[in-house]
């Protein structure tokens, strides 16, 4: 099991904008909000597993599905509402170590991923711990180089990778999060920070509509047999 | 057709590693290399469209499809060859303002996206335009936070983009790209430099057989009709 207690919480809301209703949409087979639902049941990593939502009626939903239902306050399920915030909330109201947060909006995430982020968050002693898409590619920001340097090609092999944050998984000590919150300090990427590399094929992201599409024809590529590789004849 | 004279330029080489002789297998029903070219044939914006590559097979091939063939020498062919020799030897045997070159290793993109960098190039006055993927996303390099402030949450649509470079597309001066190698500074990030965002459903670029099957399952995607939208009941 572990040093620590983990628990998992699965943030939803039924009002989601950019993709409307996505957590209750249909991605191929079953609703998006399945996925994690589907991926922690059976975990013998986590305490306990929660839906942590605004609407009733998906709590319900999930509850069926066999994980627990902590109904978010309404006031924290704006489209101004940030983690800092309804983290706070779930954490004041429940007793761990840590609360791991599994998004629905990164359905391609794979079980043995879970478990290996766990082993990373048990085996440290970080106060954050973040997905990252780990991208060996030459990058700029503001007009300038971050991983490289434009007087010299390097094969992309060698190069330093950029690590953009992907909210896949997302591990907080409960205890740092509620002392820096409480004194006013922002502690989404509180104290003491360590990144974990999510594989690429598990990275997609939901943000909008494309993405959807992306990530339907990933999860449906997975399952159909993979067709013979075939060359044209030179 | 604008005040700079622009040619096309697709690099291939038979021998890849990292996935095998990729540019001549198929990608869903044509083999890899026809992409850019399907893209290319017709666009009035260049002069000439050209295959660069060290194999004569390869180079008849594409000259049945209806390009040109710049045979590249064989010492320019191996892992260790980078753009900075290849496009050097192809400048120097070919007159233009600007080159442009296609990748193979990007079957996602679409042919108004060419028709948006052309007109990017020809608009201004850069030394080098390379394509990027704009990325709104907390993003750490070396363990340090790149494009936000960790003390304050901001909401993805209000922090600055990191920006890797796709290698989709990219333009070079003839005149500074082959001015600075022949002074022993490396070109490919040569002068002023110019970044063009290409959409993210078009950005994936093939280095691993995982990314060759993401490829093949957004271009299928594209071609299926679209499911109607299911929500499950509440």
């Amino acid at each position: 099991m572990g040093k620590y207690k983990l628990i998992a919480m699965i943030p939803a809301r039924l009002g989601s904008k950019r993709i409307p209703k996505k957590n209750i949409r249909f991605m191929l087979d079953k609703p998006l909000i399945k996925y994690p639902i589907d991926l922690l049941l059976g975990n013998k990593c986590f305490e306990s597993i929660w839906i942590n939502t605004e609407s009733e009626e998906l709590g319900n939903l999930c509850k069926n599905m066999g994980i627990l239902f902590y109904k978010r306050p309404q006031e924290l399920a704006t489209d101004k509402t940030t983690n800092r915030e309804f983290v706070y909330d779930f954490l004041k109201h429940h007793d761990c170590d840590y609360v791991v947060m599994v998004n629905p909006t990164s359905p391609a995430l794979k079980k043995e991923t879970i478990d290996k982020f766990v082993e990373f968050v048990q085996g440290n002693d970080y106060d954050t711990v973040l997905s990252v898409n780990s991208i060996k590619t030459v990058t700029f920001f503001d007009d300038k180089p971050v991983n490289f340097n434009p007087n010299e090609m390097l094969p992309s092999q060698l190069l330093s990778p950029i690590k953009p944050v992907v909210w896949a998984l997302t591990a907080w000590k409960r205890k740092t999060f509620i002392s820096l919150q409480e004194k006013g300090i922002c502690p989404v990427f509180g104290g003491k920070i360590g990144l974990f590399d999510i594989p690429e094929d598990e990275c997609v992201d939901l943000d909008t509509e494309e993405d959807w599409t992306i990530a339907e024809a990933i999860l449906k590529a997975r399952k159909e047999k993979q067709g013979s590789v075939r060359y044209v004849e030179l």
